[in-house]
């Protein structure tokens, strides 16, 4: 008996596909839902079973979200000249839990990537360029991740939507508020010093 | 939106239940979760639901199995006339890859713990009680944990026990093979000095 009965050999299967969880971590969590009551179990398939029916992504942004249009793009309050483009709808949450935005966004679902064939064919820019075409936006802040292929993706986009007369602007790149310095790459520095600001005085 | 949308909020709940898995690692499970297929999703909570019906606990000694019984106790080629005691039923697994072990298994669903008020009735006593009652069985080897409660356990069960004619022993405590001696802590050093045999020469 190396191994374990084929339902648990099969959870622990599961389990192992989520990102960073190991052989040894899905095998506890398999182990530790054989504690769990039916009732628990059945409900957290459930929940499983129908998430696809039941999270869908928004028809405008691509944000995720329960009905067809999501809650930032219904919000009536919201500046909607504004949209900022990020790779993935996991990170609007990110953005909304800083209190700091208030405009709109739009998911590009991933960003450039020529060694995992992602091109420009697999973002989501068809939907943006509709956006742009049918007004009404003045800026497209550009939020993809400050490494190689977000910068590049930043770029391909600037570029792409430069015949829009639309502002088009990135976030800022510098050292992580709370961080020490000592600890600091220096590239981060490198950017850091390039865009620093003047202090009022 | 600080929110995610409810299912997912209910997923990332259940992930988090899982040990070793914080609120972070549940949002990036949860989320993960949304790019499997429908048929995935569907199969993976069939999974879960059906667990409790699926894996059971073996009549004689407590392992995890699919019918009533275990491989183990079903397995005509084990040594019956050896026992060992061990905590949790997901250890087991663990013995049987050490691949030198050939004799039966007795779980006790874990050791006595009278900070959590865990107490000798809450152990498969009586079950132990019975098989060493049907005879047969020369020897319990105790491997619960060699913590502080595993030690008091084990302690317990030697005295509980004591009026069978039954050889009871207790697995070896020392440095783990394939460790490096400038990282042991002294309690384990101490016990490898004691516990130490003399080498054929």
């Amino acid at each position: 008996m190396s191994n374990y009965p084929l339902p648990l050999e099969r959870l622990i299967g599961y389990f192992s596909r989520f990102p960073g969880v190991g052989k040894r971590s899905a095998e506890r969590m398999a182990l530790s839902a054989l504690s769990w009551t039916s009732e628990e179990l059945s409900d957290f398939g459930d929940v499983l079973s129908s998430l696809r029916e039941a999270v869908k992504a928004c028809a405008v942004c691509g944000n995720i979200c329960e009905g067809d249009l999501c809650p930032v793009c219904l919000d009536c309050g919201r500046n909607r000249e504004l949209v900022c483009v990020v790779e993935h709808a996991s990170q609007i949450i990110q953005f909304e839990r800083s209190g700091s935005y208030h405009g709109l966004y739009h998911v590009l679902g991933g960003k450039l990537s020529p060694l995992s064939g992602k091109g420009p064919d697999d973002l989501r820019l068809a939907e943006l360029r509709d956006r742009l075409e049918s007004g009404g936006i003045r800026e497209l802040i550009l939020a993809t991740s400050p490494d190689v292929e977000g910068e590049a993706t930043a770029h391909f986009l600037a570029r792409e939507f430069s015949s829009y007369s639309v502002k088009i602007t990135r976030i800022a790149s510098g050292v992580p508020i709370g961080s020490d310095l000592s600890y600091a790459d220096s590239a981060t520095l490198a950017i850091a010093l390039e865009g620093r600001r003047g202090l009022e005085q």
